[in-house]
């Protein structure tokens, strides 16, 4: 605090197109921005809400006329932005200062990095240990044998089941679940017999896992969630699934068992992917498909069942079009007939 | 308890078409009611339940013949019903006794209103401030700065993030995560950062949020729920969303981002809405639908993409005909092929 | 430990066709299994997956060429195997030893059989009955007057609202919320007034409830799940939805309220079923099907509207080929008109 548009000109690489010691104290977004505030544009889609913007200065990827803000002119506005949240401290309020609560239930058995923030009513089970400065916020629950890495966040009442292992840097958000059983039954004389699910779940570093979403558990071997995978709120990821490095995976989407989800995927909301396919490399699934078939690398699918984009496109003017396509059918079939009976 | 037919005519306005000082006890489904029981029926499809109803007493919209209960005739018997249900205290044994249970964890930076009940588990986190009568079942949390309205109920192991806001008379469900992160990420370099998300959520009063909904809280300013809106399990809101009052949102239904939803709009199960687009007063969206583009006021939509529900049904009608339509094309292209071979 | 081939053979009634004397000392999937491991193969299509497998003993339904581990011939290779898990006390590591922890809240008006085990923070309220055996991990709450049956597990964080009845043997998994308050408003003079849920959730023996799966309780009566039915992760049921015996609901599947569904039923991922219909005994619904109409016993739907499964097949080639049909009818209309114009 105590900033200027020169100093973050500076930072970001900027030119300050305006009076570079205006003073910056905080961040905002574009609508909500007041005096102080920084904030920024994509691009020309938002130039009239940034003529009504009350802030003190904006990233712009190109001089904008009738804007009232300082403006700074730099390439890509929304990451010169992100650059600047380290001046501000956002966030970083939310982190609760270190120690164990007296409400927290640790076992003696378990093993705590310097650092680490305990809240009350969070457990943390016997053999587990969690690296430097994790944060436990309360009701939080950490199973036997776990192990969270370094920095890493678990909101309220989240659950880690026994033997799961969450990387260095990873925010697991409130309610979620990790490692509960897979679904999995054997039909036997007229009942379902439980698979024993004996497996476990491993997410790499930087990993961020929804509120209420659940990971199972695997079978047997691990259900694994490559570093920097990103994943929204109410996902259910089923046991044995292998998802890459670099994913994002938006709200509802559902993946049954032991599908295979290769590095900087995305999946969009409400999707679905059949257990034991495969999605390549860089592949995108568009919202509310359904994916049956393996996805090759870069392909972008969707519609149920998913098929190429473009050709789906195809396919939903086809059913937009349907109540004419059989008007159509029907004229063509009276005037055949009426050119068949001309004929005979 | 020592109610009769006559003091229920009297209160909703009805005419007891039978003995009037028949006691009336508790009040039940048509299916579940026995002795002492008030019932009700919407019209004439429940009239042969009825006929096997056993109950004391049961509102009606006319007279129905060979019914054992006593009628009362009355314009709207179901809200005329539930009317009655403030005589027999149902739902009254669910609210605890005032007063903070020594297991539950209270900042004394927190403030609490009058009559507060605060169960064991239950944490409020600094700065949270708690209105008159509020009701925290065990593990529910209320995160640092939050303020929950006078008579509000948070159910077992509900989860409000810092700063989030609550009105009057609210009724969050058990494991519902109101404020968590909304999904916000820009990619450099090969990896997704993180975009801050520093607003908050807030509702309105007697907004009822379902069991493990999710509500995300905005990158920057507010997500907001307005007064009177019911939502139901399961449902996703992303960060930024603004739903006005009156809506009723159901199940497994996923609002994305920046989606601005009007007053009294109807959301079906398990429908779709996109991001950054409106959904117009009193509009009307079915189950299971994805809605991609803004709906005007007033209008009703179904399907994928969603469209006017009129159009839907007879697109609806076309794809459960697409086999024969397929047969009919066939038949038609023999058909023409033979003419013009005839032709020449 | 200390068990041989010659031992898992004659538990089986198999037929050893290696070194009968071969030691084995755990269990393990076929992907996995190192030294000491059994496995199993279901069938041909895992043979190459035997053929590079290191376990010490494989289930086979036939021999398989090529492959190290010795092998036993059993008819029915999958359920022999799991009669062999308990040999190796696979899962017995998850049970938490028998008695109350200092930090749970148990009400002295609740009623505790014989070794049960209560974790920390959990929460059991006056009126509760907890069978023989039950485990309660930490965070679970157990509302007033709930009855739990023997031998029941209840993960970290599930809830179980007042009044809730769960049969012996069931296993409630991590932030599953069972009794919450139905869906259910009456529209007066312009909100929606709330209908009190009275009723309640009663499940039978041996149900598995997925995590973050929600089970509303009734208005009125019971909302019922059957013996041995096991419910997925994070699936919706609706109030007085009443489940049978030995069906199976995977993920995200959700059932709206008062369908009735009868028993061994299948219903598949992210599938939806509209309320008040029935579905009948063994019936299947496809995964992402909307089910809006009664279906008999023993059929097969899928799809939105659900239909038969055969005749979707056929509706969703002639889906796939909308494109190529609205091109035909496109030249069949100019060859018409041709036709017709050469006739005038």
């Amino acid at each position: 605090m105590g900033h200027t548009v020169e100093d973050i000109a500076r930072l970001v690489g900027g030119e300050a197109l305006g009076d570079p010691d205006t003073a910056v104290t905080g961040v905002n977004g574009l609508a909500e921005a007041g005096p102080g505030d920084l904030c920024f544009v994509r691009g020309e889609k938002y130039y009239p809400l940034l003529r009504e913007c009350r802030a003190a200065a904006v990233l712009v990827p190109e001089p904008v006329d009738g804007a009232a803000p300082v403006q700074i002119r730099v390439d890509r506005p929304e990451e010169a932005f992100l650059r600047t949240l380290a001046l501000f401290d956002h966030g970083a309020a939310a982190r609760p200062a270190p120690g164990v609560h007296p409400g927290a239930h640790v076992s003696p058995e378990a093993r705590l990095g310097a650092g680490v923030s305990i809240g009350p009513g969070a457990v943390v089970e016997a053999g587990a240990v969690l690296g430097d400065g994790v944060v436990l916020f309360p009701g939080a629950y950490i199973g036997a044998d776990c192990r969270v890495g370094e920095g890493t966040v678990v909101h309220p009442n989240a659950v880690l089941r026994e033997e799961t292992i969450v990387g260095r840097g990873c925010i697991i958000h409130a309610g979620a679940c990790l490692g509960s059983d897979g679904f999995g039954f054997v039909p036997m004389g007229g009942a379902w017999h439980k698979v024993p699910q004996v497996g476990r779940v491993e997410l790499g570093d930087e990993v961020e896992i929804g509120s209420n979403t659940t990971v199972d558990r695997a079978t047997f071997g691990v259900t694994r969630i490559g570093g920097g995978t990103k994943i929204d709120n109410l996902v259910q990821i089923g046991h044995n699934v292998e998802i890459g490095e670099h994913c994002v995976v938006a709200g509802m989407a559902g993946i049954a068992g032991s599908a295979k989800i290769g590095n900087n995927v995305r999946i969009g909301a409400s999707a679905g992917i059949a257990g034991h396919i495969t999605i390549g490399d860089g592949a995108s699934v568009g919202g509310r498909s359904g994916v049956t078939r393996s996805v090759p690398p870069g392909a972008t699918v969707s519609g149920f069942p998913a098929t190429d984009h473009e050709a789906q496109k195809r396919i939903m003017v086809g059913q937009m079009r349907l109540p004419g396509l059989m008007r159509r059918i029907n004229q063509l079939e009276a005037r055949l007939k009426a050119l068949e009976e001309s004929e005979s």
